[in-house]
C-alpha cells in the first residue's frame, strides 16, 4: 500500500501531460494512463526529475492508486470520455472517483454523473483553463459536482493552481455540471475577446496602416495599462514572430480562416435556450464560421470594394481605438456574467460570482486586469443584476463611449467589417433603451398569428382585431 | 364507403380550423377532431355554409375517413405531437399518411419518421405560414419527406395554397425534415425582417419625430416601391388602430417586451451546429430576449442617458432609411438562403432554392416583392452560392450601401439601438473583405493551446514555438 499513488490521470496529451508535471512539482505521487506509447515516454521524458511514469495497461494502472482512487480524465470531450468511463468502472470501488477536467458539454456531465451515482462513483467535473504554459505552471480550475470527490483532491489543486496575491485560482464552483457551466462561458467571453482583437488588429493594419512592429508596440503598450491581459499579453508577442521560412513576419504568412472547437458555439446555443442575450460572443461565433468562406469573400471585395479614407487624426484614433476596446471588453465579461447568473438560477447552480471573478483573475486564458474591478463589483454587491448596473463600471463607461461610438462610427462608414465591436455598442444600447421599439414586435405577432400582447397601463393578456379596427 | 372524408384535421385551433374551412371552400370533404368542444362548436359555426362538423371521439374521427387515410396535425410543436400520434397509430392501417402542419423541430420530424415508416403509417412534416388570414384563404405551404404521401394530398394542398401569377405557392421540398427545416429559415428571417423594421420604427419616431400617423404613412409610402411586402403592409396599418380605452393609439400602449415561439431560436443555434453564420437572425433572437430586461433598461438608461442630436435634413435621412431597409431586408434573405443551401448539402435535402423563393412569393409572412428578384437569381443560377454574388443583387447593394452606412453611423453616434441593423452592415462588409484579421486568431490559438495553423504559401498543418521564436 505504502508505493500507490494519490492521483491517476488518463489521457497525457499535451494538457494531461504538463497538469500531472505540475502535480509532481507539488510533490504529490501521480501516475498517467494512455494509450499511446509515444505519450507515455513524452511523460517520462518530462518528468525524468520526478521519475515520473505511466502505465500502458489501464486494469495495472487502477490498481497502482490508492483508495478511495482519484482519477482524472483529460481526454477530447464527446464520445471518447463515454468510452473511457465504460472501460473504467469495472475496475473501480465503490467510493472512487472520477474528475472529467475536458472541455465536455454540461449536460453530458450532468447525465454521467447520475449515471456514475447509481453505481456507487464520484464524478465531478471541472473546466480547467491556461492552455498549455497553465497546465504546466498554473492553470485557473472550475470544478463543480459531488463534493466529497471535491474535498478529496482539493488540496492538489488548491497545490497547483495559478495563484493571484497568494489566493488559489480554483475554488468549488457549485452542484451539478455547474464547473463545466462556467468554463464554457469562459470560453464563449474569451472568443469574443479575441475576436474583438483581430478587428482592433484590422483597424491598426487597414486604419491606421501600421506595420507588424508598430502593431506589436501599440498592443504591447496597451497591455501596461488597464487592457492588462492574457490574450493582448500574447498578442503583442505575435506581431515580433519571424517566419524561417519567408523571413517576413509569420502573422502574414497564417491562412485567416479561424477554426473552433465548439465551446463558444455551445455558449451561444445555452444562452439562446435561456432566453439570456449575449449577442458579441453569437457574433463572434459567426465571424469564425464566416472567415472560412474565403473563396466567396475573395469574388466579392472585387465586385463591391470599398476604399477606407485616410484617418485624419492617428493620434486621437488611436486613444479612442483603445477606449472601444476596453468598452467592448467590459461587455463581454459583462454578457458572459449575465449568463451565469441567469443559468444559476434556472439550473440551481448557487453560483457566486464574486468567485468565479476571482479564480479568473489568474491561471486562465481570459485573465485581465479588468477581472479586478469585476471582482470588486461583485464583492460589493454579490447579488448585482449586471456588470453595467456597477457604479464604478458606469464611471468608465461614461468616460469611454464617446471613443468608441466614433471608432464603430469610422469603422461603419469606412467599411470594415467589425461584428463583435458593433455588436458590443448595440448591445449597450439596447440594454439603455428604456421604452424599446418592440411594442412594434407584438403587435406585428398579434396582427398576423393573433400570438396576443400585454399593456403598460393594465394587466393581462389582450388580443386586437387589427383588421376591422378603425381602418 | 361513399361518405368517407377525403381528410381529417386533428387540432381545431385557429390554424387548423382555417385551414379545413380553405379545403371546405374548395369543394373538399373534410372533417376535424378536437378533444375541446368549444373548438368543435367554432368549427361548425364558421363552417356552416359548408355543413362542415368534427369529431368529439377519436376513433369515429378515424373511421370516418377514406382509405388511405390522410390525418394532417395542427397541434402545439413538442411533445403534444408525439402523444397525439401515439393515440392515433393504434387506430389507423397500414398505408395510411399522417401530415405534421405544426411547427414541429426538423429533428423530431425525423425522428418521428423513421418511427412511423417501421409501422407501415407514411409520414411527413408540412410547414405552414401565413398566419390565420393565410390559411384560411391562402397559406404558403413547405412540405417535405414521404413523397408517397405528398402525391396523395398535392391536390388539396396546390387547391388551398395562395396563387402568385397562377402558380400555387407549394411545393414538394425534399426527403426527410426538410419541409420543417424550411419552414422554420423562413421564421427566422421573419424574426430579422421584424426587428429591422422595430429598429425603424425607433428612428423614425425618435430620430425624425414622427407621430404615429407619419410613421404609418412612411410606411405605406414605401409599401408601394421595391419594399413591398406583407410584414411593412401590416406595419402600416398598425399605427391606425386606435385603443378604445385610451383614446389614443393601441402602439402607445404596448408592452416593448417581445415574445417569441422559439424557430428564430432554432434557426439560430441549427445555423451554428452547420457552422453556417446568419448573425442578423441571431441578433433578432437577441433583441427579443433583452427586451424582456424592463426593469434594467429603465435603470441604465437614468444612470447613462445618451440625447440624440437633431437630424439635419430630415428628407435626405427618410430616404437613407429606406435605403437601409432594404439593404438589410436583401442581408435577412441572404443569410437564410445561404443557410438553406449549407442545410441541403449537409442533410441530403436537395433543395431546390428556385422553388423556395417561388412558394414564398405568395401567402406567407416573409413575402415581399424582392422574393422575385431572388427568385430570379436563382432560376439564372440555381446553385448561385450567396445572395450578394448575384449581379442584379450587386448592382442594388452599390447603389444602397452609402446611405445604409449614414443611417447606421447616424444611429452609431447617437445612441439608437440598431443591433440587426448594424449586423447586416457589418455582415456585409465581413463578407465582402478578402483579408480577414482572422489570422491572428489562429496565431492566438496556436499561441495558447498548440492548435494549430494554416499556411497561405504551402499546403499542410503547422505549429510554431511562438515563446522562443525571436523573442
Amino acid at each position: 500500500m505504502n508505493n500507490k499513488y494519490t492521483l491517476g490521470m488518463i489521457g497525457l496529451g499535451t494538457m494531461g501531460r504538463n497538469l500531472l508535471l505540475n502535480m509532481a512539482d507539488h510533490g504529490f505521487a501521480v501516475t498517467g494512463y494512455d494509450k499511446d506509447a509515444r505519450m507515455l515516454q513524452k511523460l517520462e521524458e518530462d518528468g525524468k526529475a520526478h521519475h515520473l511514469k505511466g502505465f500502458p495497461v489501464l486494469a495495472d494502472f487502477i490498481q497502482s492508486l490508492e483508495l478511495p482512487r482519484k482519477v482524472m480524465l483529460l481526454v477530447p470531450a464527446g464520445q471518447i470520455v463515454d468510452s473511457v468511463i465504460q472501460e473504467l468502472v469495472p475496475l473501480l470501488a465503490k467510493g472512487d472517483m472520477i474528475i472529467d477536467s475536458g472541455n465536455s458539454h454540461f449536460t453530458d456531465t450532468s447525465r454521467r454523473a447520475a449515471e456514475l451515482d447509481k453505481q456507487g462513483i464520484h464524478f465531478f467535473g471541472m473546466g480547467i483553463s491556461g492552455g498549455e504554459e497553465g497546465a504546466r505552471f498554473g492553470p485557473s480550475m472550475m470544478p463543480g459536482g459531488d463534493k466529497t470527490a471535491y474535498n478529496a483532491v482539493k488540496p492538489i489543486l488548491e497545490a497547483v493552481a495559478a495563484k493571484v496575491n497568494g489566493d488559489p485560482c480554483v475554488a468549488y464552483i457549485g452542484p451539478g455540471a455547474s464547473g463545466h457551466f462556467v468554463k464554457m462561458v469562459h470560453n464563449g467571453i474569451e472568443y469574443a475577446i479575441m475576436q474583438i482583437l483581430a478587428e482592433t488588429y484590422d483597424m491598426l493594419k487597414h486604419g491606421l496602416g501600421y506595420n507588424n512592429e508598430q502593431i506589436g508596440n501599440t498592443f504591447a503598450k496597451w497591455d501596461e495599462g488597464r487592457l492588462q491581459c492574457f490574450l493582448i499579453e500574447i498578442t503583442k508577442d505575435v506581431f515580433k514572430v519571424k517566419d524561417p521560412k519567408s523571413g517576413g513576419y509569420l502573422i502574414d504568412i497564417i491562412k485567416d480562416e479561424a477554426m473552433s472547437k465548439g465551446t463558444g458555439k455551445w455558449t451561444s446555443q445555452v444562452s439562446m435556450d435561456l432566453e439570456l442575450p449575449i449577442p458579441t460572443i453569437d457574433e463572434a461565433v459567426s465571424a469564425r464560421d464566416l472567415s472560412k468562406f474565403k473563396q466567396l469573400r475573395i469574388a466579392l471585395n472585387a465586385a463591391l470594394p470599398h476604399p477606407a479614407e485616410q484617418i485624419s487624426n492617428p493620434q486621437e484614433f488611436e486613444a479612442q481605438l483603445e477606449e472601444a476596446l476596453y468598452f467592448a471588453m467590459i461587455t463581454c465579461y459583462a454578457q458572459g456574467f449575465h449568463l451565469l447568473s441567469q443559468a444559476s438560477a434556472a439550473y440551481q447552480y448557487d453560483l457566486h460570482l464574486q468567485e468565479i471573478s476571482q479564480i479568473w483573475r489568474g491561471g486562465c486564458i481570459i485573465r485581465a486586469a479588468l477581472l479586478e474591478d469585476i471582482y470588486q463589483a461583485y464583492k460589493k454587491q454579490p447579488n448585482l443584476e449586471h456588470l453595467y448596473a456597477d457604479a464604478g463600471i458606469q464611471h468608465k463607461l461614461k468616460e469611454i463611449i464617446p471613443g468608441t461610438r466614433k471608432v464603430v462610427g469610422h469603422a461603419i462608414q469606412n467599411g470594415f467589417a467589425i461584428p463583435a465591436l458593433a455588436s458590443a455598442l448595440t448591445y449597450f444600447d439596447s440594454l439603455r433603451t428604456a421604452n424599446s421599439p418592440l411594442n412594434l414586435t407584438q403587435a406585428q405577432r398579434d396582427f398576423f398569428g393573433a400570438h396576443t400582447f400585454e399593456r403598460t397601463d393594465e394587466e393581462g393578456i389582450f388580443h386586437a382585431d387589427w383588421n376591422s379596427n378603425n381602418l
